[in-house]
């Protein structure tokens, strides 16, 4: 069996500048924030990703399906399904998966108007968090 | 149960700008260092951050709570009890947390005057840790 | 034996800017995405690097030695065999090794013209991977 | 017994701009790269440091103490015994503590003139590397 990742990734770090506030228009160089996650098995992977906030329950999940051998970068400023990602508010996010993945995180912020960039691998969870039900 | 994380979290890097330097007033862009934590189980976490210098005894706790899935962003920037962090000091932080959480240690830097990120999960500390009686 | 690291890696985040854009000329300063590989053993390591896009199956393996007790500061700019990484695409990579190495994800953007840096250790996955017959 | 951390610690990525470029003269906003060690324990961590190369012999070991309770940004910059670290220059390190230790890998770049950061945990190795006889 092909196994190289985890079903489980956790990014505490998130935030949107305020509106698409960006230097650079439209595009590559457009602020945003993106969950990159590999898929390197046989098998494609169902994702339920869930954002949690400060001052109230979480939102999701935000279902993203990345297929067999194939690489995603999801980025959050695209999802609307069940809601948009606020912006300047912080939050994080729960990604869980059927098959191991691998997810690391990434924002570009051009609000300067110059280019500032951080990413990780994600962090990620034992499977024990899956006995939960979600 | 619901266990996501670790209680151990440990930062090695800790540094803030003399006073609030900034080419971006205040708000968003001010220079800062924080430690996002997602808790994502059902209790609430209660954690106590012990900072460390390279010339003086550790201090704190300072003492921080991130309710039951929540997370928080907390800025290390704010803290007041026992004492403000020093500015253009390199110092470290240990968080302990009562219940699993995750920590990711990010910094926005706007001395330059433009934006430089940073960010890495933080390092997951063993429960071995939790013997030494804190 | 000597062993410090993982034979898998993995990165899932890549992205080359269009073209060699850089207000740098060439050199140091020039836009480019690298994986530095540590080899501290006393064996030579043969790696084997395979690309994952969104939309295409994989391309490789891009052949890639690392002597004993050396570091080799992969650029993917420079890859040519079996293709050059296309410009301004989403991707993501595996590197299986022979032996234990330690890998660090690195980019240097500067289409800005400032300068923006990225860097994460990699992600190292089980041996179990290895089964696939990889 | 307080343990929090490893004994091994690997930077892959290790790069020291030439000469000391920088658009903002001399102190904190040099361009400079540092391991930021932690040492939480109640007994001093002795390091020693080797730095690896593309096209040498690894150099080493660079003595360095991280006193009980005591945080210590290292800065390459300022290695020079058994010799100064070469600049625009690949290089990596290995650390290896007497106690646990936790390491954080920080660069800043003021070539630009604009400042860009990066930074992650470094990778902790495991003990079995130490019967290598280091």
């Amino acid at each position: 069996m092909t196994t190289l990742g985890h079903k489980i990734w956790a990014i505490p770090e998130g935030y949107l500048p305020p509106e698409e506030q960006s230097e650079h228009g439209t595009g590559a160089l457009v602020s945003h924030e993106a969950a990159c996650v590999l898929n390197a098995g046989d098998a494609d992977a169902h994702l339920e990703i869930t954002l949690y906030f400060a001052d109230r329950e979480p939102v999701g999940p935000y279902g993203v399906v990345v297929p067999a051998r194939r690489t995603r970068h999801v980025r959050f400023n695209d999802f609307t399904d069940p809601e948009p990602v606020p912006r300047a508010t912080d939050y994080a996010s729960v990604i869980v998966s059927d098959v191991p993945v691998v997810v690391q995180h990434t924002r570009l912020d051009s609000r300067d108007p110059s280019v500032a960039l951080l990413s990780t691998i994600a962090f990620p969870g034992s499977t024990s968090y899956l006995d939960r039900g979600l």
